[in-house]
């Protein structure tokens, strides 16, 4: 059995980090719903982020889009950020929105084209420094959508060169985080489509070159606990971006889908090591909130993340390990089938009682007034959203 | 072999129906990208068609969206189009833009909101009256993003009574065409997911409800030629919204992605009778054109169509039927392998010489002097897009 | 909140039926490994089902193969059933093994070879009359490998003429119920794909031809639980056919490979009154256990398809209605999340205590020394399998 | 334009080798239906391998499968092909159908069925220096079906030690061909399932070791011709094994089912130089005739892959490669789109006239008399197939 000590102490120390586009609007190519209260500026989603972190008490983590989250002084926004007990993390890149990059930024055949897209991730990296940030993560939009419209190779020549020359202005405790995405924008190729694709470029980067794993941006049956295994054993794997999806690249809320694959990666991070804060794993939140109130899914997200951590570390080890080595392959599943059944609510009440926190977080956002006074307040403005 | 001559004439014959919004900007959800010369409204949209029908001779036919192209007077518009040798085709729908609609349109828990959904497809046959249009396209992105969000069964009750409402004010030559989507925006449920429920909802309605088949609209591996021959078996077949796609609902150009699929799908139309036009079936391009030139790419997606069917028109189909009656597998294989291997650009090039056509239907586009003009002309206003 | 009584009532009545071949030994096409044990022949096939009966109390019918199942008097295996407790149930046809029915059974293009097929069928109505079966379940491997290797809407025409045929022959109280299967054995059309098409041929026989659902049949992404609850709203789901997969038709035991979705499978059983015994759905499971042990995989396989249903009757409907109706997205989407991770395996342990049962059935089964009795018995002798 | 001498040179020193098994006997788990004339031992296979030759000139390559072809004299067996004018290519060893391989072979838990694996593979080099083959093709079934069957990384290890082992005994001239599938025969975790994971290992093994590309082994939705760009630029292609499908692993004739899919990876290897002998990529068929007549869909399969050789030849680079520069997307997939739509067929038969080969290689095979002779000679014996 697993020791309850360690499994609090895990969950106790995880962090989560949320995104900030997370708080802003979203939407399809069909139609952006807005949401009032939503934030108008950075500063704003901060104080949303606040909330989700006073609810759950392992949200103190922000990533930033940029330009989406650009602001004249980023050393405030850390500073702004560490008032509310939140800290800044991943800096994601954008080379997407400009009307320069719409056939590639760093793989587009022009040279005057990828200077300017070499140019902002330089300018992330900058953002870093301002930060504090750890992490670049770096997803490109960059493919094409008919064959023949660009040469596969000449692409990836001009990735390696864009990846090199961020990689080197790196600071030594700064890494990049390179997603894959099999689809979407691009249509007919994607520049870097798959793990294998993002591992190789960051085997040839170097140490401080990881992939990250998006767990919506798969083709249909990929095992996606397999890769995550795999990058785990070969030090390779930088950190998630949580959602979840039935279809494409959905962008639901993470464990909605699917709890049981979520039960699954998390189950090959833990016996794995991955929950070790060393390995240097990032547990990120990347979705979408469309129809559903933004605030109360986060927290909700946040929340599927720990029961599936929990279920994950409440797995009997010994006993599987037993099973697997004698061949037994019903009782091996039994033994994984059996903490995936456990009701793990109950102790991360009890958990959040022994933290101060409130039991239920969700019910405790919206005992909190947090919601009707920013619906009251952000009147006016732009809300926030995807736009560039 | 097929007779030359009925292949000729049935490829004079054929009317391929281009639509509106092909003309203008559209995009993903990352990013839309505008174009020089895009039409700024819907007359300046039918100058682009027109011109496609020039270059081609088989595209008089344009389908409008309501509201983009919404207008004062209808009738005008029929004129100006009749100007231009052109008509008026489907009307479709648009009931997924307005605020009202983020949980639904005809299927929405609230019957207010149900109620102004089915206003807007009643407004769309008034219309239908007014342009003389024969098809109503409903595409309802109604659906749900998470499990429990809404009832399956009592949205499919709410469907089926709107579509009853708008069935019982049909004109005796005015039809429904219900459109199927797999998912997107939805991405839990979609209320008509796939073609059977089209056709059952088809078959309550009455003869004038038929099934339009998106070719982009399945999940990945469906056999939509399966479902082409199956739905003119049973007269039920009212259409296609021609695209293409590797992945999802890619919306690239008809015949980019797998042009052997379009004629396996032309192969079971010409085989069962689908080309007479007394079966009603109609030929509609549905798609984007977010990175390409969209009036070019709008001629070659129609000369896609074209070539197809050549080619399934080119199929011996006594020799086929004799290998089938054999059961001589590569024998059959090979009958239909030996018209989709035909280059049939030779005998459309001599069929357009014969029509007072280019022979190469792009390159007298480019060749027109039409696009500098655009580009020149319209400066100032709001590019056409999917804009509510 | 769910009645706890009513709950534990529904899962008492509720009849799990088994197949006869998950009994006896299956593989892929590389393969297929053979297990100490295995039954030689149809009493011993039952003998295996009457200990799943045994330790779960929920699984008194069992399906039989014809021709793997045959015997020369099919009302002694009733009655051998019957003396252990059991009943059979529903006959499975199996028209896909002979020589002659490479290029297809009912659907292919030999007059010929089509006459054979339905004799087939039609012997497996006579053996519903000895064995007092309901229903014939009718999967057809009918289908073609190449485009242009036969012609899709003459098979239809033969499928139908075939169906017409043996539904003249029923019974009052006897049943189709027609299978459908995207592809596998045939990899281009398959005659019955989709549930469309099963539905449509369903709805032109009449009352006494329904849908069967197999959970492994359909494309990558499909939403089955749409299927079940628009199928259970038309009054044509006849039943399902239970097993999980992750790729394809994978066979694997239900509810191990996604748990969530038979959860959302059973809560439209539920929310529908499909498990009202009147509703006639037939609750199967139809699985390969190809590398693990057979009879404890049956139990689990039971044991799944219980949980799953105990949680789906435990949903509060009420609460979810109410937030449905509010268009709450997150407190729906919670109300059902709440039941799916209960932990209702003390729930089920406790009914069974009350029924004299195992609270543990497979560790039940374990101490029950079957496992070693039939590994030292059945010696000598043909292991059952696919064989035809 | 592209060069018609050395499209035609081009053609003329390809390779396409054939696979021993598929003269023989394939099928689905359903069911395996024999045909008339099927060898029955590794000579009359090469018999049949000669015929193909014969008919078109480009097939003298044949790949054995062990223990499928186990002979006692292997040298004998090569002098027994030469004489025919054929050479024997890759081995593919066997280590899926031993009753010892059921949960894995060289990644199985117990190590002893680990290194009687090992030493099947041993021996394969063994064959390998009797028959002068120069690839050792290892494909794996090894995977689990069930979460928690074994270790995903353990069962790495395992791998990685297995093919240092092999790969150590290699001699200078010899590789290894790593295969990669993504499921089937495992349905939950596969231990070679992806490119990435394959070219990982090859990696670390080094120059001799290359990955294979099955063009029936991905998701759906999987580019794989970016795969073969992507493998080409790193010199990590070590093959194709060539087939088709429209679902899984179908195992068609080579582009039955997507020419265009075919003549876009042909592309790429002509675009980045994998048509020249010396960068090692051999082109192999690996397919299944269930149905179809074998030798005759052998010969279609290799005029399958000439003709979409011939047509990614007549790309006009120049043309494509200015469209690409200029960002003309639509005319850089016209440059395309214009080889694909041209039709080879006159080209390869003038082609075969030349070479004193058959215009129409099917039909002189069919005119050779060889398959009445083999019908009427090859009676009694065992016929080859799958089996162990």
């Amino acid at each position: 059995m697993a020791d309850l000590a360690a499994v609090k102490a895990a969950l106790t120390s995880q962090v989560i980090e949320t995104p900030s586009w997370g708080y802003g609007n979203s939407g399809t190519r069909f139609k952006v719903f807005s949401q009032a209260g939503v934030p108008r500026d950075p500063y704003e989603k901060l104080d949303d982020a606040a909330q989700v972190h006073a609810a759950t008490g392992v949200a103190p983590k922000v990533a930033l889009h940029i330009p989406w989250d650009r602001v004249d002084d980023y050393a405030a926004l850390a500073r702004y950020a560490r008032d509310r007990g939140l800290v800044l993390g991943a800096i994601n890149a954008n080379v997407f929105q400009d009307d320069d990059f719409k056939l590639g930024s760093v793989t587009h055949p022009d040279p005057g084209v990828r200077r300017k897209a070499v140019g902002h991730l330089l300018e992330c990296v900058d953002i870093m420094d301002a930060t504090g940030s750890r992490d670049l993560k770096l997803w490109f939009s960059d493919g094409t959508n008919y064959p023949g419209q660009d040469d596969i190779t000449a692409r990836q020549d001009r990735l390696a060169e864009a990846l090199g020359e961020v990689y080197a202005r790196l600071g030594d405790d700064q890494r990049i985080l390179l997603e894959y995405k099999l689809f979407e924008p691009a249509f007919y190729t994607t520049d870097v489509p798959d793990w294998g694709t993002s591992y190789a470029h960051c085997l040839r980067l170097g140490p401080r070159a990881q992939v990250v794993v998006d767990t919506g941006h798969h083709a249909p049956g990929t095992n996606i606990e397999f890769i995550v295994a795999f990058l785990l054993r070969e030090g390779k794997l930088g950190g998630f971006d949580f959602n979840s999806r039935f279809y494409a690249d959905d962008d639901l809320m993470v464990g909605a889908a699917d709890p049981f694959q979520l039960f699954r990666i998390l189950h090959e991070v833990a016996k794995n090591g991955g929950f070790d804060p060393a390995t240097g794993v990032a547990f990120m939140l990347d979705q979408c909130h469309n129809i559903e109130a933004k605030i109360p899914a986060v927290i909700r997200s946040v929340m599927n993340v720990q029961e599936a951590t929990a279920k994950a570390l409440l797995v009997d080890l010994d006993a599987l390990r037993a099973a697997q080595r004698d061949g037994d392959v019903l009782t091996a599943n039994a033994v994984l089938m059996d903490a995936y059944n456990t009701d793990v609510r109950p102790l991360l009440a009890e958990l959040r009682g022994e933290l101060g926190l409130p039991a239920d977080p969700v019910a405790g956002y919206r005992a909190s007034g947090w919601q009707e006074r920013i619906v009251a307040e952000r009147v006016g403005g732009s809300q926030a959203g995807w736009g560039a």
